[in-house]
């Protein structure tokens, strides 16, 4: 593993950064003071101004930081230098979509295998991508650590089970079930119901105002 | 539209809350210090304690919070009680898989059409969602203020302010494209590959321990 340079907890803070930041480049904003970004993520000023400069970003009074260099180079920082492959369990629709999207075809980030229960779709591909039978598990996936789960949800967590007894280590869950893991398994949720509550939420409770 | 009664600073902080419970839950636990929310989140005991209390979630010294309650508290406070109505826009397979989910069928918001620059899909449906041609959108949209685009990224831009134009307040992008819209529009981004890549940093990064 290379050397992490940025301390854990400078680190941990990236994500929250970076949610926000898209947010305002999304609506066009090329700068950003860190009194804003204290607001926003509820972290300290002179917190950020630190977390900053381990980024190079310095920002200047009067002007603040630049939006879309920050976001470059959080980019970079996620970014890994070690190619990671990742399987993908559940050829739907939704798995169907993560095949082809050409998101991944920049960075070292590769899915190299899918998986599904259907007979009719094993020995296929889709977006260039081996499409294997649920069987064929075990056979195939050995050094792989990450999958993506894009299967029914009732179906999720025999199926996160049966990674873990075969190494995977982190899971993207994309189904709406929670899955149950030992603590050394890593798991992200992406939970579209609450991306979309959230949005409503925000956009009932807390208008935003035409400049 | 209904009181609000959670302050606002508090209720910005409920999305960081949740998702880190969310990740709690998922690996079986049941309780939570505030000690270890402080860190995880990075905001003060003290804060944390006093958002907690609006929820009802006194922590039990020794003990904690417990975490199903507290997810279940932002679960409900999410929801709305108004129903809200969503357009999507883009049936490709992100889109059907959305149209498809039954995620949304326990909550007040309803995907009430689809929209698809696609001829042979206009007329159809899916999920039970019409599927209207993309040149209906001015004849069917009215009265919806909230879209999801799941639309090739390279149609993005063009689609969102069209959207805007025709009254459109919120929109979930889904794409990996980032948007320009007035400053009065919220947008929320569900970028797949930092998704993935924050997965994959934290796990070469951070690894988890086994209990």
């Amino acid at each position: 593993m290379e050397q992490n340079k940025i301390p854990q907890a400078t680190a941990k803070r990236l994500p929250l950064y970076y949610r926000f930041l898209n947010n305002l480049y999304q609506q066009g904003k090329m700068r950003v003071s860190s009194k804003e970004l204290s607001e926003a993520v509820k972290v300290d000023s002179a917190t950020i101004r630190r977390d900053f400069s381990y980024f190079g970003a310095l920002g200047k009074k009067g002007y603040g930081y630049n939006v879309e260099y920050l976001l470059g180079f959080f980019k970079s920082t996620l970014d890994q230098h070690e190619i990671t492959n990742v399987a993908l369990i559940g050829v739907g629709n939704l798995g169907t979509a993560f095949l082809h999207y050409n998101f991944l075809k920049n960075n070292n980030i590769r899915i190299t295998m899918a998986f599904d229960a259907d007979e009719s779709k094993a020995g296929k591909e889709a977006g260039g991508v081996p499409i294997y039978h649920v069987d064929e598990l075990e056979d195939k996936i050995e050094g792989t650590e990450v999958a993506i789960l894009t299967i029914p949800a009732e179906e999720a967590d025999t199926a996160a089970n049966r990674l873990v007894d075969l190494g995977i280590k982190g899971i993207l869950n994309f189904t709406p079930a929670r899955i149950t893991v030992p603590s050394n398994i890593r798991v992200h949720h992406i939970d579209l119901t609450v991306e979309l509550q959230s949005l409503v939420y925000f956009l009932k409770h807390y208008p935003l105002e035409a400049e």
